[in-house]
This record gives structure tokens, sequence and C-alpha cells, in this order.
């Protein structure tokens, strides 16, 4: 299940946080723990779910000091159970009390993202929709926060403006009708990025697909909308449900037959994970 | 209500939450919109809420491009209604599509967080106690997310590890007591910061207030536990109700007298206010 | 013609240039030219050609000096004759010399490949194939490279491992055959992402386009091997010719019918465009 | 032959390119090659060339990944023919591929400027003439590029306008005369440093070596002007020919007795040296 | 002794300061010291004083090489007389050559204020009052600085303008009173900072004790009026003696019974230590 | 007298000052000091000197906000008395505040390095030699350090490792004798640069002259030492007297004869001139 976790800029991130949470330094930890002090502790979920950023653990405490060694004991994507033990930890104390903050907020967060991907994954189950992200992410964050979707069992949608090409009303409108938006992509971005094209309307759709259009987004639509546009596209291009898929039945969503449900709230409204560090 | 907004460092975060949207550039915007078109639009919230981070959108636009204008038309911390109108924004189409998403994901996080602060205080009016947040907040965004804590009109615990000294559990074990802990760190850090001590038992409490502790932490107590602490303690320190706060009737802590509740949950868990741009 | 010249980035790659050339300082200008001497001077083609980056010349003396106007007498993708001028300039002296070769050193290669890739595109004129750059660009520049290579009349490739897939032979290998490749990839990929796939064989291109593969990359065949290949092909997937193309007669590869030629040429082997600024 | 390419900035300048060509992640091997799959393969010459930059490819990869091992068959430097392996490389197989693109742009770059430097300095060997390079360099790359010089055989003009005084046309018209430009500099600028004037008469060059300069370059001159300026020097200084060099006879020029001959060309016309890696 | 000198922001701290130093290379020793050569060598202290940093010239040539070794021979805080060689180091001469500045300028500073600190300490010894810091740091150097002042046996009084709340003269105008200043500060400020006021008057001490402050700051005052402040205060409040503290005869300060004496010339008026890297 | 104050990475040195001593936020002010006030006030000399850093205060603030105008009233290299405004500053009182400590920090410093220089200059005033630096400034700040010297009326010495040949003991033995150091720097150095030779002995003296020399540094030598060194050198290099300079009688050593005086106590023992904001 682990990919894609180590992308250029992890670094940077982990840098960064410990030094928002750390400042000029952890007065607490050197006033009273002594220098040659050493701790044993492991982390622990405090409820079920699936794990994600486990190997972030260790790049955190890589940062803070090179004695303290980190064993994580599940893979990312890995379904606990409430009390289950994911990581052990040993070092030296001043350092691993220093790093537990970030380290915690890190797989706290991007496990929360996994367990509820991983809940509208199993909502949709059996059916053809698979459940993606969208870039309603946190700033800062949309790498890890994609990579959590993909542990949950999730898809990514695109990542950014840049490698995808997502027209929308807006578009539309400014290039003159869904054909002239469609053409005007073919022929200056990119043949590697197939074209997405919002339609509200069925006449929008058929527009889409003559136009070419690869991916058609179904947004705001009511069940038998969906089912009705799934039907007249009938296979000639990805259909993807979108808007506010967080509140909707998922499973009815996918019983319509899309090919893509894609839920801006899988990272926009986090719950993070319960996990700690006990010594 | 506007205060501290402008840090050092928030326009790196900004353009890094650009950078890592926008890639190497809007395909779409730049296939299908022309580059002399203007668009005019309006923020407007979805549901009820407190905004936090009006400012921002107009920062995030600066960086973006030139050409646009934005206009706030509430401050931050303002309670709105569904449909209020919270901004106006003019300019170049391309640059108010290609800023869209990391502006609306800065504001609906900030203002998920004050929403919910603000509720949190509401819970508890008319008592002594105030609502604080923790170091559980989303790495890169402390100080904005504290900033929005402070907008519901929450107060703020320390931002980091520098700037408050907790002694918890561990730097009690590691320092040979509560006496020696505080001691130490009376001696040792700086002395513009006041010590708190985390108690979970009636004799560390009496340890802590001995030793001259300004701030005692109850961890995890029951109402009664609070109470007869509160009572203990008898305003020779502040007290702090403290653990899974989020999930605790915040009233009935509120009643016991105690001066501070810190809730993890105002920043660990958010629900990201729901805020539209449309033209 | 001029689009995506402003990604993030531009700035800090602009500073950095800025900071390599001055250092500590210019201190020959420092030492022979009074503060308040002022410049006029003229940039000129001393060569005919395609201009691209005319945009940056203002944005090296923005970050120079705020006493310096640059005012751009052509457009991006603006074909010029030997001895055009091109941009003019007036200011501050020391900003203007102290920015000078930061400033040609960037117009001159980015023209430079500019007008190698409107001659491939004017060598190719009539057919269907577009003239594509590839992944070999000089670090650090390439989102200005490929922007150069549109405005040569050229179409950009993906901009990175991120924003396209493409399954060369060692993918292959490593996947266990092209199906099970391209099988993977579809899965687990963003779904906004077009699959290609490269092939050296006819077995190879039937098993491709069986797949599924949206592109097939015929590399390094010989003009009756890419003919066979395209009409095999039939439409089915777009057909791409790579390897090597840079010494290749290109017309004949187009007259193959092959929808993108992508040539690496266009911008490892550089020939910069001669541009002096005279006062 | 091997010095100085271990420069601060090295590392930056590294991780630049890595997440300029990986972006959010190389979706293609993610997808399609095992996490445990295994690579060896070699770096082999696909044409003559002198070898710059061998070290790099270490470099990259370490940034890439612990797990690859790179093992450089030859030094900086050398001269090596069609065919020749000149790197060794075994590791983690996503690794390997993730870093290629980059370690081969880097390492074609350099051997391309070095390759055509030790042409150059082929052509003027026996006289007293040294091949010197520019600071039309390419952005971002200068240290690098002024390292393949010196690895082809050539000689490093100033890296910048803090590292040496050449007072040109403007600067003389600035301060009143190649006397007071002169005397300016002297007075004014770090003792440590020569000075250089541009001359493009014989009255200029009197002037400039009456002022004591200590390098003349001669700019733009016919053969007999610089052999005629050369023996007016008469060893008081130091002679440097410019001017398009590029397109010059080296020889020819090599022949008037220069010292220096400083080529732009070197620098800022770079063909890529042919090198490919294969498993 | 040696404690929080592993902050964030130190490796950035010393890369900045080696290619400060560095620049594009090391010009003299690339020429003169072959690659092979090595070199063994020891710091030594050619006056004696208090040492600070030690730690931080194998920190320093880490960055520069792999091959340089380091081996301390005293801890932070040591005294040392002159003559006593504090660390020994070996390696590649090259990388012992390039890095022996900033090891030395980083070293000789902090020993310098540490030095100077542990003086001031001396002359208070016996009283109850400690030394202590200010903000009046070098720019960029403020958490070495403050580790050096406690290095030499000194306090640190706040880290900057958010670790400490100071009311000042300013401040309490533009509150409208001390009691107005104390009591937003306590409303709004985290309450893990205590309260800071700085008076001048009898009456303003009166009114900053009645309003709760936690510190009281006495400005510039002469000794019997520190003497009269403090016995007014009787334990109610820390004070501190603040002025120019520098010029001031610090026992008889010490003696008016304050506790704290917080000196700016600690930091702002540097005499660096004197120490050698003698091979 | 002011010059090349405007260096690359002036801006970062400001922001990262500005970013240490305001952390997360000036929470005195922000409580203490309301939005909409103003204030208006004077930078005043305390003591006499010379100014240096005078445009520094506008940069400072520009970074903290744009609601503060700065005048300044003196020019860098001024030579102020005691009382004497040197700027005045009218702003949104937050931000004055907020910004005070770190412009004082910057003036202070570089005012004392000018002052301190000036007096060099001023005693050896009518001799032939200059007073220079050293590379013994304070990490992070040499540029600055060095402009500092050069309003004071001293001249610099090479600014790094990289932009001078300064070939001493350690360079001599490992080169094997100083003609075959002068000899390689000469050959694979550039041009553009002198070559300076560090000398203990007269036979030292005579065979760095004999290899070519351009500089010869006199090291801690007595003056008749000097005297004979300088008349041996009889004008065919420059000459530098150099070795704990701060501590000698300065005009004593001008007399020498000797072209420079390098004295690293110019910034390595830095006293803070005594300047002061007053509202």
């Amino acid at each position: 299940m682990a990919d894609l976790l180590d992308f250029p800029g992890l670094e940077n991130f982990l840098r960064a946080a410990l030094a928002e949470d750390i400042g000029t330094g952890d007065v607490t930890t050197t006033c009273c723990v002594p220098e040659d002090a050493r701790s044993r502790g492991v982390f622990r979920a405090k409820e079920s779910g699936v794990i994600c950023g486990i190997g972030l653990i260790a790049r955190v405490y890589a940062l803070v000091s090179a004695d303290v060694a980190v064993k994580p004991l599940v893979a990312d994507g890995a379904h606990v159970a409430k009390g289950d033990i994911i990581a052990e930890i040993e070092g030296a104390s001043r350092a691993v009390l220093t790093g537990e903050r970030v380290a915690l907020n890190v797989l706290q967060r991007l496990s929360g993202i996994a367990t509820r991907t991983a809940q509208a994954v199993a909502t949709v189950s059996g059916t053809r929709a698979r459940i993606a992200d969208t870039r309603k992410t946190t700033p800062g964050m949309r790498v890890l926060e994609k990579y959590a979707v993909r542990c949950g069992g999730g898809s990514n949608h695109r990542f950014g403006l840049s490698d995808g090409i997502l027209i929308k009303d807006n578009h539309i409108a400014a290039a003159g009708g869904i054909t002239n938006a469609v053409n005007a992509a073919r022929l200056n971005a990119p043949h590697t990025l197939k074209i997405e094209v919002e339609v509200e309307t069925e006449a929008q759709l058929d527009e889409a697909l003559a136009a070419g259009a690869d991916i058609i987004m179904l947004d705001n639509m009511t069940i038998p909308q969906m089912a009705a546009a799934v039907a007249r596209v009938a296979g000639r291009a990805l259909t993807e449900a979108s808007g506010n898929m967080g509140d909707r039945d998922l499973r009815e969503v996918a019983q319509t037959g899309v090919d893509i449900i894609s839920i801006g709230a899988l990272t926009h409204t986090v719950r993070a994970m319960d996990i700690s560090l006990k010594f």
C-alpha cells in the first residue's frame, strides 16, 4: 500500500513543522530532563482506524536527533483496533519528548483521512465507483493528504492545476462554449492530459461528448439525473459525481454507475484519529 | 477582533500553498480563458458561522496577480448567516480563477475553527472559564489556527515549546519529582514564563502548589475531581482543565470553577465552513 | 502567444540568477559609475529569430532597482529580423548595468529555444504532426524552456514525472508485461492522466492498444516502421515519434502520419540567440 | 582534474532539479514497478567526448534514495570514446528510474561544455593563449559550468560582478574617461582584484596602460589589430581577446600572442553530450 | 552546561555562514593544496576565557566535508587558560582550511559573550541577582548568543516579542495607563506568560503592583531609587534592573536586592575571544 | 559614501532578523496598543559617531508594514554628535513598536563598526596606508559589515575565499614552497585575481617577489621588520600589515610605509553605537 511517500518537499515540510513547534527550544524538557536520560515508549491507537504516515514518525525524529530509534509495527493502510500498538520508540528522552507532538500531529491527521476514506470505499464496495479526493486539501499538506486517501483505498484526482484539465462553468463561459473550450485545451495543453468537462444539463453533456471530452463531471445532480447521464454517456467517457458528496448517500450515488465519486470532505473536514505516545 | 494576522512567515505560507496548487501553471485556464477577460464575483457563506481569514483573500491574490481587487465586507470574528456575501472580487479572469481554490481552502478552514470555537465559548458563557487551544494544530498553520481561535472568542495557550513551561508526567519522572522539576524550571528558564504543572492526584496538586507552580493542569479528571481540585487550589494558581475536552460537556466542566479549558479538538478536528466564490 | 509565463517559482529563479551574478556587489559599477547617473538603451536582435522572455527583462530589473523602466516593443513569439529593436530601457545607470547580463542570459537562451522550435514547426507545416518537447531541459529552467517551445509554435509534453504516465521498457519489464503495466496505471494513477506506452515492435504495439493505451510512443523506428505503426494504430490512440529526433529529417517523420514528434534537442542543445543591450 | 565541485549551493541546486522533475511523485514508476524490485545498469557514452560531472550522479541519487549505489569508472576531465561505460549503478528500481533524467540532464550538459572547451584548448595548443569562459552561463548553473570549462582544460574568468573588475565602455563614459575609471577602481575596490579595461582603439590602450590597468581586453578586433595591440602592450599587462570568439578562428587569434581568449559560446551555446543509462 | 544548542535553524545558519565565506569556492586552497593532502591541528585558546560553541566546530565541518574529524577537549561553559588546547582536528587538508574561518568566527564570538557574562556573574556572586540578557543581539544569532549567556552562567530574558510580555512607556500611553495595559494583557495574551511592566516612578510601581504585574522593570534608576523600589515591592513581584547596565557597577546594583539585572552590552558589545587553529 | 548597500540577500537577512524577533507575534503590542493608534518619533544619536545603515531603517519597516514612513536626516558615513536626530519615523504605532528593536540592532552595530573604522583611518591620516577589514566578520552580516568599514573611510579586503588569493603558511607547506604555490595559483585561478602571499621572513619575502606575488602580507612583524620589508619590496608589490592590528599602534605601523593595514578587530570586536528611538 505504501507508495510515493518520499516526495521532494517532505523533509522541508517536516523541518518547518518542527521549527514551528520547537521555536527557540523546548524549554521545559531542557530544564527538567537530564541530557543522558533515556526513554522507551509505544505509539498506541486509542480507537480503531486506518493508519497512514507510520513511516513519518522516524522521519520526524531523524530531524530531531540521531539518538532516537523508531520501529513501526504496522504498515500504512493497516486497519488497527483500539489499543493496538503501532510503533515502538527508544532513545534520548529529551529528543523523544521534543519530537512527540509533531510526530503525533502528522500521524493522527493522516490516519484520520485514511480512516474516513476507507469508510467511503467500504460503502461503495461492489459497485464500479472509485472514491477520489479533490483539491480541497490543507495548504502545505496536499501530497501527504492525497497519499492518505490512497492508504484508505481511495484514488487521487489531479494534484493541482497543472496535472489535469478540468473545464468548469467559468472556463466554458470565457471560451465561448464547451466545444470551443475542449478544442482549445486539446490544441494547447500537453497531449498527456485527459480533458474533463463539468456539466449540469443534458445538452451540455451531449456537447461535451461531441467535443471529445474524456471525462464528464456530473455536478450537483440528483440520483435520477446522474443515472440518466451515465446511461447517456454509455461508456464514451468516464463519469465523475461531484458536489457535496460528503453529505450524500454514497452507495446510492455509486449505484447510478458513475466511475468516480470525488469527495472534498475527505480532506477538508478532518477528524484526527486518536493515537498516543506512552512511556 | 483582527490582530496579529500579519506575522513573519505568512507570505511564505501563502506562496507555498499557491505553488502546491498551481504547480507549473493552470493549464485549463490558460487554454480556455482569454488573457484580457475580466470577472467579477462574490464570496458567499453557504452556511452560518464565524468568519476568519477574510484579509487573506487579498493576500493570496496579491501573490497571483497585480490585477485583482478584493473588497472584504465583514471583519474577522463576524458571525454571518447562510447566504451572506462576505467579500467581493474583481479582476483579470485568469488570475481570479487560478487563485480561487487556495483562497477558499484557507478561508474555509480558519472559519471552521473560529465557528467551532465560538460554539464552545457560548457554551461556557457566564462562567469564569476561558476556552483555549493546544499544540494539536495542523503542521505549518499553527499561527493562523491560533488566530482563528481568537476570532472565535477563545484564548491561546502557548504557541510552542519555547514560549511556555508545561511540566508533564515524563518531565516529572525524569527530574525526580514535581518539586525538583519546578525548581529546575525556575532556575534555568526565562523568568518571563509561568510554570505550569500537570497533575493527576491531590498529592501531586499539593506538591505543585508548594513548589510554586503558577498554573495547575487538571488532566483527565472527573467533574467532582476537578471541582475538588479547584477548591483546593483556592486561587493560589490558575487551573486548567485538559484531556479530551472536545468530547466533554463543557458547561459542566466550566462550572467546576476552572480558569481555562483547553481543547485539542478545536484544531485537530476541523470541519471547513462552506464558502463559495460565485461569478 | 504569451501565456503561463508567471508561474510560482519565477521570482525565486530570477533572484537566484541575480545573486549568482552580483555576488556581494557589482564592484566595477559601484566604483566607476556615479550614483545619480542615468542611462537609456535598447535591446536589439543581432540576428533573426523568435523572441521569448521579453517580459522577463522587466522582471529582472524589478528585482535590481525600482528605478529602471523597461518597455517591450515586441511580444513573445514574434519573429524579428537582424537589427530589430525589441525593447527599450531607461533608468539609473548602476542598476541598468548591474542587471544587464542576467536579463540577456535569460532572454537569449529562451529565444534560442523558440527560434529552433519555430524552425522545426515550419519544417512539418501542412502535416498533422505537432512538435513537442521532452524532459531533457536545463535543471531549474524547465517551465521557462517549455514556455519557449510554445512561443516557437511547439507543444509541451508532460512537465515532469507526476503529470503524465509514460510506460517505458523498464516499467514494462518490472510490471511483467505491457498489459500488466497499463492496468496498474489505470487502477492506481489519477484518472485525469492519459497512459502512454513506448513500443519498439508490432507485437508490443498490439498489446498496448489492446490494453487501452491512450498514446503510443514509437521509439527509434525507421520511417517505414513508423508509417506501418501509424497505419496499424488507425486512430485508436495518439502516436508519438521519439528518439534522436533532433538528428532526423522531421518532414519525413511527419509524413508518416504521427501525431506528435518529440525532440529532446529543442532544449538540450541550445544556441543562444544573439541579442545585445546598447546605450 | 576534479576540483571545487563541492560548493555551497550544490545540494540545493540538485534538490531543486529533482523537485522540478519529480513534482508530486513519479506516478508511472509507483504504479508499475514493485517496491522491492532491484536494478543494475550502466551509464554509457554514446559519442566521444570529455566527461564532467561524474560525481554528480551519486549526488543526485543520494537525494532520491539511500538504496542506490553509484560507481564512477572515469574521472572528470577524462576523454572517453563512443561506447565507453563511465559509471555503474545498482539499487532499488524505483529510485534508479526516478532519478535517471536529472542525473543525465546534468551530466550531459556539463560534459557537452567540457568537450567543446577541450576542442578549443586543442586548437590553440602550443601558443601562449589560455581559453577562458565568460558570464554568459545558464542562470543557476554558473559554478558547475565554469567547473566544466576547467575539466575541458580551460580557465575561468571572473565568476560574477564581485570578484573581478572589468571596466567597459559604459563605465568609462560614466566615470569620465579611462584614467578616472581605473583610478576610481584602484581607490575603492578591494586591493585583491586586478583591474581589467576593455579597449577598442590604440589611444584607449595607451591610456589604460598609463593608468595602470592589469589586464587589457581587446574587444572585437581584427587579427592585425590584435597583434598590434599585443605588441604595444609588450608585457606590461595581460591581454585578453574577446567578442564572438565562438565564431572566430581560434588558432589565428592565439597566434597574435594574446594571453587569454574568452569565449561566451563555451557556455551559451551548449550541445549536450549523448550519454545513456541502460539496464 | 551544554543545553538547547541544537535548535531548528542551526544548520541553516551554519550553511549560510559557509556560503557567505566560501562563495563559489576556496580558490587558494584548490590551487595550492593537493586533493589527497591531510592535516592535523589543534584549536588553542590564546587568552583565558569561557568557551562556548565547542560543538559547533564539528557542525561546521560536517557541512564542509565528510572527511574531517573534530574532537572537543572541553565542554561549553569551561573556563580555560591562555594556551589551553580546546579541540583537535584531523582530516582532508582542503576541507580543514576551507572551514577554518567560519568555525573560528562562531566560536570566538560566542566565547567572547560567555566570558563577559561570566565576569558579570562573578561580580554579583553572593547576591540574589541573576544576570540576564536582552533582545539587543546580533541579527540572526539570537538563539546562539543567548546560549552563550547561559554558558557564562547567566540567565535568559525573553527570546523575542512572542514569548514574553513587557509593557513599556509607549504601550502604557497607548493603552491609557498601566492598569488598562496590564488588564489587556491578562485578558488577551496566553495565560502562560508573565506580565512585566517597566516603571520609572513610585506611583507607577504602585499601580503596576495593584494591577497584578508579575515582574517590575526598574528602568534607569539610581541605586537609592532601586533599593527603595525593591523594598516597596516586598516580594510581591520579581524586580529587574535595566538601562545601560553595561556601564554600571553591577555589584552595587545587585546589592539593592533586585532579582534580575538585564544587560544589553552582553551581546551588543562583543569582544571576540582569541582562539586559533594551528597545524 | 553610500554604495553597494542593496545587495542580493539583504531582504532575506532583514526578514530573518524580523522573524527571529517577532516570532509568532508581538503579543504585548497587540494586547495593549489599539490597531488605529499612530506614532511619531525620532532616531537620535546618544553619543557621537559615524552613522552606517540609515537606509536600513526604512528597509526594515517596509517588511513590517506598509503604514510606516521613515525619513533619514543624515547619510551613511556622516559624523554625528551626541543628541543629533538622524531620522524621523511616523506611522501605525503597532508597526513602529514591533520593528524598533531590529532596526536599532542593525543600525547600532553597523554604526559602531563605522565609528571604530573612522578612528583607525584618522590615526593613519597623512600616511600612504589604507585601513582594511578581514574575514573575521559576524556570520551572516559580512556584506553589511564590510559596507560599514567603507562608511568609516576604510577599504575592503576580499569578501570571501572565492574573490581573492591569499597564500598562507599551510598552503605553502602543502604546495611545496612559495614558488610552487604562486605558480599553481597563476595557472589555475581566474586571471582577474591578484596573488597575495603571507611571509614571515626575508627569505620568504624574496621568494614571493621572485615568484611574482602581487601583494605581500607581512604577518605579525615588529615595526623594524615591517619597515625593512617595505624597503626590500621597493614598490614591486603591495604590502599589507596584518596580525592583531587591533592592539597595535596604527600610526607607527603606517609609518613603516605599508600600503594596507588589515584589522580583524574592526568587525570581530564590536561596540554598538548608542542610538535610540524616542516618541
